[in-house]
């Protein structure tokens, strides 16, 4: 019997039919040349040989006093063939069907009674690839140390037909290998022990958004996507080269991280004007950042990750003029962390690994007046082209968590030369999602044009 | 908005994420001959442009006071792309694919922020066969009136390409057609109300179990079937040919009923020996069946419907003296509802419409004493061969809901030639329901090898 900590706890006791507490990720695989047609299949069988469980994924809520959510129990019996599933896509096996099956997996609970986590096999994708739709519950572990998993599971080895699977990782790889890896990871455990063990943490992330906010022209305006929300989701993916997003960025001067906001920015503009649904004053986003420059690869307590508050500009139709916009919104808000004590930055972290924390803090989101409109999250992906059981990884879609008073949500992440967009929306109040992926692109076009 | 009668409200306070409240039905096509490769796609496109939706399928929980299982509220926008989806299996798209889907389908409960019913079109059956699975929240129909509504969407002219849809049925059909019809018809609405506004029923329906326990030799005993349950489910399917049963019922002068009842008590002999679980004592069954004679097609005031408790001779081994211990059991039940007023009658089987309301009532169903150890019920279905959209209907099989206590679920109907049977099971407390599908033949042979 473990206890679970009151932040993950939170995670457990704020999800409902209506809010699903998981975080998933949608993998488009290239098959192998030699792959035959009962290639799914005889992955899938070896997929079910990994019985050798990670202590993480044999964690289920226990029953303790009544209460389900106090502690984690160790299942000693994994039902893999609960777990680990083979789906199809219906025909014409398109992205079209691939988005659909991975929005009805996206909606439906973990089971309580089992280790909260599933694998799905995806087959009959009309051009031959293949997909895993994968999902934890952030009770586990968090969106980003979820994809981080999933990654360690790839090789860049073109050769080797090698298919690590997240729950049965070899030891050999040290646990602790990266900062702000992974709840699995001791650091992550310490790190949300030291957040929930100081209320401290909560009063310095209430300030920092508080003062962010001050420096906003405006607080965030009531939008269709602040509103409560029902079970069924929606996804929506799509890949962008890197490279487009490069030239813009050298162009003018700017990150990635700003044309990647100013790009999503655009694409709110145009999906809210299209549905005469776009406010006066501008978005503002949360955006989870590390904090920690490029060049600082320091140990675990070097963990910095802040939640900044951006001004999308939504509210402005120039595409540079946005880029600006956003791009000082971000400067901005970034000072006031740099003016925290490294206490209260490593505590604000330990509470940030898990954006969604501070989401589920009284007070902090409210429908009547929401501190922001949207969270978008950049998670690091491998740069490199990897492969998994001989196939090459065309895409790793992040599909995140909506809640009440934010309806959808955007992560993205680097995959070799791309980036991937996955969006999810409440089935129904964020009609017509994949409008969004139209949207990103003529946002970008349109950066490109006013700036190359 | 309109009142949620008490029955049916329990369905809904009953449900949790361990405890689905919705009934199922799997229906097996072989395609029409001129069915081309875009035979499912097109068949989906034309169900979705069936928009008129009968009153039922708009119903919703409304909130009402804060509590939301008061009343129903009418949807307005049934979004139909929700509700009618297509799923395919993997390969090789066998019977073993199509019973893992319709599994993982029956474990998701339905979505309470919308009308509570879905029908999924299942493509990818390696023999070209296609699928439809079904489901509808027991709060708003019982599981016969389930099937029969699926029943009236087909046809017996083969050359007919019509295609009914549930949710949308001519209104030229008169609903009150049949008795112990519908939820959707007047007459079960009426019985409800009679059962819900008396609760001289419930202490009628307890009398009536109470005297029917006392005519059995034991108390029936616990079981591995008689434990909570999870929420997630395993279900099997099999069809045999109705002449096989015929014969053995006219070689021993019983009923179609009784050698069901006795093949389905071989079958769980049989499992519960292998698995080293089988109890001293026989297994009780609560059977549900009319009490009318086959002629009787009066009115609705003439629907009688009673929980029989049959003794289902679990401890003997020889197949002939079990069906005389079967058959004999239920001649002493169904003699205690003779014993009843026609007032009596009618209210009980206006409880009975649902035979789980019984389950549902305190005191009825306990997990330290139960009353009966497994719901077998043998639902009607037609006589002859049915057709839907050109394609021959090849099996029914029904889903029904297992519950806290009742870890296991028969239900069957005939089709045709056919008997279809449905078994759904808690995942985790059935280990390999499927081996009662074995048990269920070699139980049938041995009949007809002593009988023959």
């Amino acid at each position: 019997m473990e206890f679970i900590s009151p932040i993950d706890a939170a995670f457990l006791l704020g999800e409902s039919r209506e809010h699903p507490m998981h975080v998933g990720s949608l993998q488009l695989f290239e098959a192998p040349e030699d792959a035959g047609p009962d290639f799914a299949q005889r992955t899938h069988e070896m997929l079910l040989e990994h019985r050798d469980f990670d202590p993480t994924f044999r964690k289920r809520p226990a029953k303790l006093w009544g209460t389900p959510q106090l502690a984690w129990s160790q299942e000693d019996e994994v039902d893999i063939d609960y777990h680990v599933r083979r789906s199809a896509l219906p025909s014409p096996g398109g992205i079209a069907q691939l988005l659909e099956l991975a929005s009805d997996l996206h909606s439906v609970l973990l089971d309580r009674h089992r280790p909260l986590w599933e694998i799905h096999l995806i087959e009959g994708l009309g051009d031959g690839r293949f997909a895993l739709y994968s999902k934890m519950h952030h009770a586990l572990i968090d969106g980003v140390a979820a994809q981080r998993l999933v990654q360690r599971t790839l090789t860049s080895d073109a050769s080797s037909h090698e298919a690590l699977v997240p729950w049965q990782l070899p030891r050999r790889q040290k646990r602790t290998e990266s900062p702000g890896g992974s709840t699995l990871s001791g650091v992550a455990r310490n790190l949300r022990s030291a957040a929930a063990a100081a209320p401290a943490a909560l009063r310095v992330a209430r300030a920092a958004l508080l003062q962010q906010q001050l420096t906003l022209p405006f607080a965030a305006p009531r939008t269709m996507f602040n509103v409560p929300i029902g079970g069924a989701r929606r996804c929506a993916m799509r890949s962008w080269p890197l490279e487009r997003i490069r030239q813009v960025k050298k162009a003018t001067g700017s990150t990635v991280n700003d044309v990647v906001l100013t790009m999503s920015a655009g694409a709110l503009r145009g999906y809210l004007l299209e549905r005469n649904a776009l406010p006066d004053k501008p978005l503002i986003a949360m955006v989870p950042v590390s904090l920690r420059g490029e060049d600082d690869n320091g140990d675990q307590s070097g963990v910095k990750v802040g939640a900044i508050l951006c001004n999308l500009g939504t509210d402005v139709a120039d595409p540079l003029e946005r880029l600006r916009v956003v791009s000082e919104s971000m400067c901005r808000s970034k000072e006031i962390y740099r003016s925290l004590s490294s206490t209260q930055t490593m505590a604000l972290s330990a509470l940030m690994l898990s954006p969604l924390a501070l989401t589920l803090l009284p007070g902090i989101v409210s429908l009547t007046n929401p501190p922001f409109n949207i969270v978008i999250s950049n998670v690091p992906g491998p740069r490199e082209t990897m492969y998994w059981n001989g196939a090459r990884l065309d895409a790793t879609y992040p599909m995140s968590i909506p809640f009440d008073g934010q309806a959808v949500n955007i992560t993205l992440t680097t995959n070799a030369e791309n980036l991937d967009f996955g969006l999810v929306g409440c089935r129904r109040s964020v009609p017509r999602l994949e409008r969004l992926l139209d949207h990103l692109e003529q946002s970008l076009t349109a950066l490109e044009e006013a700036a190359l």
